[in-house]
């Protein structure tokens, strides 16, 4: 990353900080687990003095919890823009499914995973984990029903397009120690093909 | 647990204490994660020596692999006793989907996912988990497509019960750290309407 120019306003500076430190967070969390993830070791990847990295997460918590957010929050920005990019004769369920298990899957699955193994034995941890997870579950849940232009009223959408999210974050597990993504296609495929049954039944 | 009787054979009581072993290292998986969790720490646990808890198993990767693998292997026996126990009337598949979403999200598949989540970063460990998971996720498929009576021939049969194994992993991440049974609930049932329809069709 290109050192920040000295005519650069403060508040861009301070934001490209932020953003550094929460990439490098991702990263380190992804690669080493919790128990090596500290604010130092963040603040030394991201090439941030400790003294920076402290000024905008006050805890260990904070940053991490923050980082996973903000990625999160990134990656469903991601599968909004590429679903408005699909061609018009593309099977848009097929797609879809297949862009979130991709995410799930991803870097910021593997981080946030590490984040939960650790908060199931650190209730501190989990005090922060746990809002932070039924956020962005609701933010995935709305995505999801919007991308694939479902209407929760209909008999058994909601717990349908829940269990396409439950269904991603197992594959997201089961990429996590091999790479999985021959397997992943194949699931993808015939659940897409269940999927679409069942929304187009609900119209 | 009783201390062994004096009259009890030798090799008896070798098995007994080998069980307790696992039993205490799958618990303490569960409940501390893996950089807690010690050869030491389980004897101490499991109320064994040191000594006794090395002749059984001479590495902590042997130790809580066994571990993992004694209990996923005693979890697919129960489902097997389960079902072929259930009353005539009952919606098999629902019943089946629900057992295994039942088995994903108990203390087995804590311990598991704190061993997966350490593996992920840790090459030794890494090199015992991969096979025995692949030999689990073999096991636990042919259990599944046996109890569904399902037949792998059929078009997207294969594919169908892969997910059903994913999606309760799913759901087992989803229970990490909320009690989520009751939502559990109504995504195993609209699962299983799905997939009942799915083999139905494939028959």
């Amino acid at each position: 990353m290109a050192a920040p120019s000295v005519r650069e306003p403060r508040q861009e500076r301070s934001r490209a900080t932020r953003r550094r430190l929460l990439a490098a967070a991702v990263r380190c969390l992804a690669e080493v687990g919790w128990s090596g993830s500290t604010v130092a070791v963040v603040a030394e990847r991201a090439g941030v003095s400790r003294g920076a990295a402290q000024h905008h997460f006050r805890t260990r918590e904070d940053l991490f919890t923050a980082a996973v957010r903000y990625v999160g929050e990134k990656r469903l920005d991601d599968i909004h823009r590429r679903a408005a990019a699909l061609p018009e004769e593309t099977s848009r369920v097929e797609a879809i499914v297949e862009m979130f298990a991709d995410v799930y899957s991803g870097l910021e699955f593997r981080a946030a995973l590490q984040m939960w193994a650790a908060a199931a034995h650190d209730p501190a941890l989990r005090a922060h984990v746990v809002p932070l997870e039924e956020d962005i579950g609701r933010e995935a849940h709305r995505a999801a029903l919007d991308l694939l232009g479902a209407d929760e009223s209909g008999p058994g959408v909601r717990e349908s397009v829940q269990a396409t999210l439950d269904l991603v974050r197992g594959l997201g597990l089961a990429n996590l120690l091999t790479d999985d993504r021959a397997r992943r296609g194949r699931v993808v495929r015939q659940w897409a093909r269940m999927l679409e049954r069942e929304l187009d039944a609900a119209r």
